[in-house]
């Protein structure tokens, strides 16, 4: 199986996801512990806990986000032609979500619910090891459905790419699934990130299935892919890997990444970091920068080299959407 | 005139401003002058420009600012005791404003309004060369009068700090001159910043007559005390600040600040600045770092070295709130 540039796709990747702001702050690791937080994990919260949490956290920042919208807003930094389908509502939230995916360059054609839950907000304690935890109130990505996926966009994509976030919803699942089917009778390819290691957990039996039948690329990070297959260590999860999925690209933090199809296995390095700040988006932008090599044609460590380049430099930022452009990054720097 | 700390004053200072959000894009030189931004400025604009404004601005990052509050907020960084008057809407930026300015440890109880305009904005275009040009739509902030000014508040704290902004809108001024008559009327101290050279054009000979009459303690940058005694270089303003104010501090950008009191002059150098990313801010926090001093009872030069050391910190990064903590900032460095 070779994935080529698909000339003939009007778009290069459609993404599904929910359609969140983030709100940033640092944090303690004291503060985590006092408030009962799972340290580097995303935890889906009601309105009230995410009120309580709120006015517990320190001075914030807002930057949209959400993992598949921000690996859609870095596939168009970096000069693809990315689209987005994901729920928001008509309040200021919403129309900031909306202004800055379009204004990254993303095809964003979804309207805005006028009433029910407001957008969707995830607050990310940075804590002083630059690990961001995740505590999500959902909002109005509850109302994300099959009647969202517009089969047009689906068919126009080279590639469709689906979050894992979304299995914690009956409906947003649904669509995923309709995406896929759309996707797969255009001959397109469908690509899914496990998202978390305790969504993995809550959906075991469903994500195997798909990714041995559905999914055509799928992204992983190395905790991820060890409650995917309940082994201990990262070589246990990879012969499983080899087994049960055709291609995968598995990232390893400061490790690097492995990318794995077939009898080909690439062990790529992490790029340099000068100044850790915070991890938030580090497997989004990957996977943005692995995706470009792919839609490009690049060889499949070049492919991993770009995306573990697009990580390193959101990670020495704040928030998962670039503060710079990324351009620069597609060029494979000199060996000194 | 000896400032010095104020035990008997409950708080270290009081300010009154715009309560604004800021919305943070880096943007091209092409982008700002296309759009006729007058660079480096801070313009007014209403709801119908500040959306289109919006529409043409890059993907941004909002984070609470207001100049005055921003000054409150690193006071309170920094370990001091401030308070804030200002207006917000009760909507999600003006949540977002609210929770800021709290959760930095600023006294704020003004109530959101419930009706009206939205909380304001300030989309702030970040250029290559870190300088931000600005445009607000003041929104809630038209609001402001002299209702809003909590005379308990006023006499609690030892300095009064006034935005030169409020001088836009006749009840805030009203508001400004209200509470600076109870301060006084109280013994405290009453600090003015001029703000934007363009609101000292639009307003010269109430601040002349201001900064004469009512204020103890000025701050200005080189642009804005020479559009107050409207001359061509900074040592004529200089010289016009000796004779007609008590006690300024003046900055200079790169070439530092010059404190002056009476006889006293003092020069002081800028701090040093790795990698400048973002003006936005730099004045604020050059007065919130020398007001610490002056509430600490610091002698000026001290007061001074202070704030240029916390403009340093904040222009090293996005916008006008600090990421990190600046208690470390309070101690002098040892010369080398």
């Amino acid at each position: 199986m070779q994935i080529a540039p698909s000339p003939s796709a009007p778009l290069d990747v459609l993404g599904l996801g929910n359609a969140i702001v983030d709100v940033l702050s640092y944090a303690s690791d004291e503060l985590v512990e006092e408030l009962g937080l799972v340290k580097g994990a995303m935890t889906l919260v009601d309105e009230e806990r995410v009120e309580y949490l709120y006015r517990r956290m320190g001075p914030a920042r807002e930057v949209s986000g959400g993992s598949c919208a921000n690996t859609m807003a870095a596939l168009a930094a970096l000069g693809a032609r990315p689209a987005y389908i994901g729920r928001v509502k008509d309040d200021q939230l919403g129309r900031v979500f909306a202004h800055d995916i379009r204004a990254a360059g993303v095809t964003f054609r979804c309207r805005p619910a006028s009433d029910g839950p407001a957008t969707a907000r995830c607050l990310i304690f940075v804590t002083p090891d630059a690990q961001r935890t995740m505590q999500t109130y959902l909002g109005a990505c509850v109302e994300l459905g099959p009647e969202d996926v517009d089969p047009e966009l689906v068919a126009a994509a080279g590639i469709l790419y689906l979050e894992g976030y979304l299995w914690d919803r009956p409906e947003a699942k649904a669509a995923c699934r309709k995406a896929s089917a759309i996707a797969h009778a255009h001959g397109r390819q469908v690509a899914l990130t496990l998202s978390d290691p305790f969504c993995v957990g809550r959906w075991r039996e469903e994500f195997r299935e798909l990714v041995e039948r559905e999914v055509d690329i799928l992204f992983a990070n190395e905790a991820e892919i060890k409650a995917l297959y309940e082994v201990g260590s990262f070589d246990e999860a990879l012969q499983a890997v080899r087994r049960h999925v055709r291609f995968a690209a598995l990232t390893r933090g400061a490790k690097g990444s492995v990318v794995v199809r077939g009898e080909e296995v690439h062990v790529i390095d992490a790029a340099p970091v000068e100044r850790l700040v915070d991890t938030t988006g580090a497997g989004d932008l990957y996977a943005a920068g692995f995706l470009y090599g792919l839609t490009r044609g690049l060889e499949l460590g070049a492919c991993g080299r770009l995306g573990s380049r697009c990580a390193a430099a959101i990670i020495q930022q704040f928030g998962a959407r670039a503060e710079r452009p990324l351009g620069e990054l597609v060029e494979e720097p000199r060996r000194a």
